[in-house]
């Protein structure tokens, strides 16, 4: 008898630039799919999708629910099993994992992701109450806490344990700008230095304003295939070797501690225990850095790094572009940008394009293995996925 | 080599009643959770948990992003991948499916499923307009259009197509409350007649009053389990036999016909393309009526009566307890109520404990083989699943 596989290949992968984009949702969800598309390199049919994963908070309340829909839709399949998946900013990677699991089950054979946000045309006063979107709601947003100010705390804490000065989150915030300068999909391509970040407005102490990742739209699509179709597509699949997923107690105040994310730490181990290599084998990797703390506690959460070894490695240019392990080549969400539901899958585009070789100026040279990191809220949910060509 | 099995089985279910409940959202999760966990025969315990899907569209917006890992809280095991899913109507059907796909995909051995709504404490002005979480934005709600409208809408063009009166809808709802009757966890308990339904205040003309469900609070919880685990819970597990989804255009000016749901038709063929037994076993089925029509649109859609025979079946009582085809045994949406995220997995509990045998005086007798059929909106999604035991 055969046995059939069930490994998982990204076959095509595209996104909007991320940034103050004057479209509406349902055409930056249209452009990234059809960036996609257009990016499968034997090509793709409308009718070749069956089953589709959108992910989005829905931030202004466009279209509150239902909104998986419009993704069957402007995919050009009306019919097809859709599924909006939320999990705050990690609804991308929440999506990849739900697609990832349709495909391995055998519901279909090739499945699309698709992340959206549309975050600039909400009056100011709404988005300084995002945490309502991602922290907790009872005890931190009633209680007049921002989500800047969440992060805040981590970063406190992270600085006061590792007697470290606000250098170091510097460090983070000019090396993503560098990288964000190499991205024609970044929202902010201009390069800063350590003095412009030490010299910068206050946003929630220690935290200033080139530690937080800017408001983005944005959309961003991949298509999935099983391995018996994936060479239809294309020659050259990126495959997914590993998912992992984890959580965490809703409010900081009920974790064991503020500098790790228990839900990072679970969703890399998960990932790893499928993966066919270990984690030294990581090449690069797109991690969460809304803000500049959340990369340093990514780098030892997934475990890329040594439990103490970010800030160094940080500091000593090992995390930059022609580093040994190239943090955030894309620009993160620092520099990228984060239009929430878009950003996990737009995580994958860039690792997609760089195991391909397909990077550009901004190319990690020879990538063959990396990894994607993506938080929900302060750390309540968080997805590692590992990938490989 | 073993071949591993890749079935999945319902161990456990349980549910809040439905109705005007004074908790708080979080008091009916762990509500819910507890009543699944103690339906174990042979007990589990919360480290068997391996995933979670949480379905809710936050109504009320208590906790408008990342709310799954409430799930993980409440069930006592922070830590565990978690996924928040939302498909409007249909999202408890939708957390169904991805639970599904987990354990298929082997990501898990078992894992929770719970619904959740609280939609009671909402100011009645937002309630009018709960629309916006269901049924299209920009052109139906945004030209005034209701949700109750948008049904009203189905239902005058079935009536008039097929040279029906309004008397077939009040069928449907003497039934569904005369079922709801004997369902201790219904929101409406007590029997109408035809009369009190004709002469009942109109809604959205031709539906009145008992045309539309209530407007609930509750909680649903179901426990699943790979094969290879499930007798470890249970000697007497559900099987889900087949899984699927459809979806259509959100806005009811998009699609070709009003007097069927395309959705439910391709959720329906997918189910069947992969269970053991053909529509026609199906012995009883817990049916999305959120409005009468709505019963009336899923009776033919899913295939369960043959096109034209559902107005006649309803009248000649062949859809009642003691009927051929028992449909809503439970008592529906219409008289269970309709706290929109708990509702698919409200109706897995139903079947659960119907095909088991545990069903009281609602008991469909020798129930072997059962159909759970879920909308989402006015029909833009839909989820399907076929149980056996």
């Amino acid at each position: 008898m055969t046995v059939s596989s069930n490994r998982v290949a990204v076959v095509g992968a595209g996104q909007t630039a991320f940034g103050v984009l004057p479209h509406a949702p349902r055409s930056l969800l249209r452009q990234a799919l059809l960036e996609a598309v257009a990016s499968v390199d034997k090509g793709i049919s409308p009718s070749d999708v069956g089953e589709g994963y959108l992910a989005t908070l829905g931030f202004g309340g466009w279209q509150i629910g239902n909104p998986a829909t419009l993704l069957a839709e402007e995919m050009g399949r009306p019919g097809i099993p859709v599924t909006h998946v939320e999990n705050a900013c990690a609804s991308g990677s929440t999506g990849l994992r739900a697609a990832y699991h349709a495909l391995r089950a055998g519901s279909c054979d090739v499945a699309v992701v698709a992340g959206l946000e549309k975050m600039t045309d909400d009056p100011s006063p709404r988005r300084r109450f995002w945490l309502g979107v991602s922290g907790e709601t009872e005890w931190e947003r009633l209680a007049g806490l921002t989500f800047a100010g969440v992060y805040a705390l981590l970063a406190e804490r992270y600085l006061s344990e590792r007697k470290l000065t606000p250098e170091v989150l510097g460090a983070v915030a000019v090396k993503n700008h560098a990288h964000g300068a190499l991205n024609p999909h970044a929202h902010l391509r201009k390069p800063i230095t350590l003095e412009k970040h030490r010299d910068a407005p206050p946003v929630a102490d220690p935290l200033k304003l080139y530690d937080c990742c800017p408001v983005s739209d944005g959309a961003a699509a991949v298509l999935l295939a099983r391995e018996e179709v994936a060479r239809r597509f294309t020659d050259s699949p990126i495959w997914i070797d590993g998912s992992g997923g984890g959580s965490d107690f809703l409010a900081l105040q009920d974790r064991p501690s503020l500098t790790s994310l228990a839900a990072s730490r679970f969703a890399a181990d998960q990932a790893f225990a499928h993966a066919p290599f270990p984690r030294e084998k990581v090449q690069f990797a797109e991690v969460h850095d809304c803000f500049t703390i959340a990369e340093l506690l990514a780098l030892e959460d997934t475990g890329l790094l040594p439990k103490g070894e970010a800030p160094s490695a940080t500091m000593e240019g090992r995390t930059r572009l022609g580093g040994a392990l190239p943090i955030n080549p894309s620009g993160g969400l620092k520099a990228k940008g984060h239009p929430l539901g878009a950003t996990g899958v737009g995580q994958v585009c860039e690792i997609y394009h760089q195991l391909r070789g397909e990077a550009g100026p901004r190319q990690v040279p020879g990538a063959e293995r990396a990894l994607a990191h993506n938080v929900g809220g302060s750390g309540a949910t968080a997805m590692v996925h590992v990938f490989s060509r």
